[in-house]
């Protein structure tokens, strides 16, 4: 696993019940997942990589971020990589991702790749005089995401533009008359096997997921039945291996568009841990070492998981962790062990149940008496 | 965490959630839990165990047989132990354990502490010329329990009894007439706080527990009162913290009489992982370090766990585990990562459901798959 932050944390405790042997290359001392190092170094050092490698069977990731000529030396010295870096391209870059999508027919927001303002303002003023414009590559949990009206607001961003491998372009999408926002996650097997989970409402603030709800409450069947066939093509038609997140807007006239791709565990999958037969994380470990995958039916109704973000002192969650777990025996309090600092993410609660409007109101309590 | 067996290994994953930092002194290398072993080294050696604890904050354990002696000069020294070896004692000597019982009220088998085969012999021809010969410390899975019709059967015994410190005793118990054996856990914080699950029954084989049916089928509501009387009864009685298991007979009169108990996560509760809103692992660890403890409803009507055995083979966890995830989508497979010897307990399958007999159906068919 490269990476150590939370998802790498989340991904050991299927990885001891299956037998498998989990190993981290982490970015430094005392990340999330510490206790499961066996190195620390940069990722983006190729020979730092190619040492890891040779201590490991296959590698994978907790994010999206080792580049890609890496990854391919990785696996020519014979280490298989999962996903495979011509597969995790296209989470890589979203103009890559915006292109394979329209190749594979999935419905996506109108967008193009624009190479300076003028273009850009062309694309804003072609859109009812607003879009959506954002980096190719790197950006998370909001950044590297603007709203704009006119092209100048991205001015520093043309300005800072050569190092992309995009030739200098910027993403821009027209700006989605959106209701909610779902995500589909599905898991793939080198082989081909594939299995979705039931489509999840993500409730955003800030740019920042703070709330899951599964499976996504009071959904069209035909809506249901779009997301998990949009969902099974993006995995096939890029040949993600492992857990592969697709992000969709749900429309105002009733259509799904995807928004972003992650190709590992994501927060909107959270909620599996308990909620789920086979956890994400689960099934990105039995996915990546090309095991059967898991069943992925719901353990109760409902399930919804809040995120607990860090606040600008102490804790939140060792200060008020006893408190918490007192008040709410039923709610599952997972903390990633994380230095807070205000909005970082540094754990979250899960709770399931028969009913979404009471688990919800519950899981939204116990991760709001850590504020 | 004293012990690296599977109970150690099954620890980590509840603490990684829960945000504690566990760390095992381990018997020897490449044991279960080898993963989270920060020490190796002999738990009867005094130094070794006051080395570890200085570089904990609490002491718990994965097994009894630490001797009180060095536990209660770990405390001296300043380091808290949970269980505290005034409770542990009652689950390290079952001399100690039958008078606590008997002290307590609690319904037990007719028992006897015998000297010399005279006396044994005594207590067999008064309970129809059979009966139940136990050491009082060092026993498990079968193990130091011995039917005898007559007292030269254990005549081993008594000439190797000088260091148990019951002065050279044997327990003898009345062979209960039982039709079946259930089990019921309790968590018990040091402030005296008690949670139960809901009692199971455990079938046994060859003196191993083979599977555990949660909740036990078909059990008269008295009966399931009864079984968490007892326990609370226990566990306040001895002042336990962390799990207790009490082992218990059900009468074919109806009565429930306590055969052992266990002070620590136990094989009876296993199920909890995936059964219970909270797991007997969760739960000790809360216990442990003072935290409120979670609710332990059941997660599905039914859970049915079954042990997998080491046979004499390689395996049989590597060899046939990807066929078993194949066939069985739905079953949660354990494996501890131990080299397998026949009869040792290497991994365990559950299934949770609506339905006991379908549930059980397919764990003890994907258990049985690794054979």
């Amino acid at each position: 696993m490269i990476g150590g932050g939370q998802l790498a944390r989340m991904m050991v405790p299927p990885a001891i019940h299956l037998g498998l042997r989990i190993s981290v290359l982490a970015e430094g001392e005392g990340m999330s997942a510490a206790r499961a190092a066996d190195a620390v170094g940069d990722y983006r050092d190729p020979d730092t990589v190619y040492a890891f490698a040779e201590t490991v069977d296959v590698i994978t990731f907790d994010h999206e971020h080792v580049p890609g000529e890496i990854l391919r030396e990785v696996e020519r010295r014979g280490t298989p990589v999962h996903p495979r870096p011509d597969a995790l391209q296209f989470a890589q870059d979203k103009i890559l991702m915006r292109e394979k999508l329209g190749e594979l027919g999935v419905p996506i927001p109108d967008w193009a790749a624009v190479s300076d303002e003028s273009e850009l303002q062309t694309f804003i003023d072609a859109h009812g005089g607003r879009a959506v414009v954002k980096t190719a590559r790197g950006g998370y949990d909001g950044k590297g995401v603007r709203v704009v009206s006119d092209s100048g607001e991205v001015r520093d961003w043309f300005a800072a533009l050569d190092e992309d491998g995009n030739g200098g372009r910027l993403l821009v999408e027209e700006l989605v008359d959106f209701t909610r926002e779902l995500s589909q996650l599905v898991a793939r097997r080198p082989s081909g096997e594939t299995r979705t989970w039931p489509v999840v409402e993500t409730i955003q603030r800030d740019g920042v997921c703070a709330e899951v709800l599964a499976p996504a409450p009071v959904a069209d069947p035909a809506t249901l039945d779009e997301a998990a066939r949009i969902g099974i093509v993006v995995a096939d038609g890029v040949a993600v291996t492992g857990v592969l997140a697709v992000e969709m807007f749900e429309t105002r006239d009733g259509r799904v568009l995807v928004n972003e791709l992650a190709m590992r565990p994501h927060n909107s999958g959270h909620f599996s841990i308990e909620g789920s037969v086979t956890s994400q994380f689960e099934q990105h470990l039995r996915a990546v070492a090309d095991l059967p995958l898991g069943a992925t039916d719901m353990t109760a109704p409902a399930a919804v998981m809040v995120n607990v973000l860090g606040g600008p002192e102490e804790g939140p969650m060792p200060v008020r962790y006893a408190r918490v777990l007192a008040e709410f025996p039923g709610a599952k309090v997972h903390s990633y062990d994380k230095l807070p600092r205000p909005g970082r993410k540094v754990g979250h609660v899960t709770v399931t149940g028969a009913d979404l409007d009471t688990v919800r109101a519950e899981a939204v309590a116990a991760a709001r008496a850590f504020d």
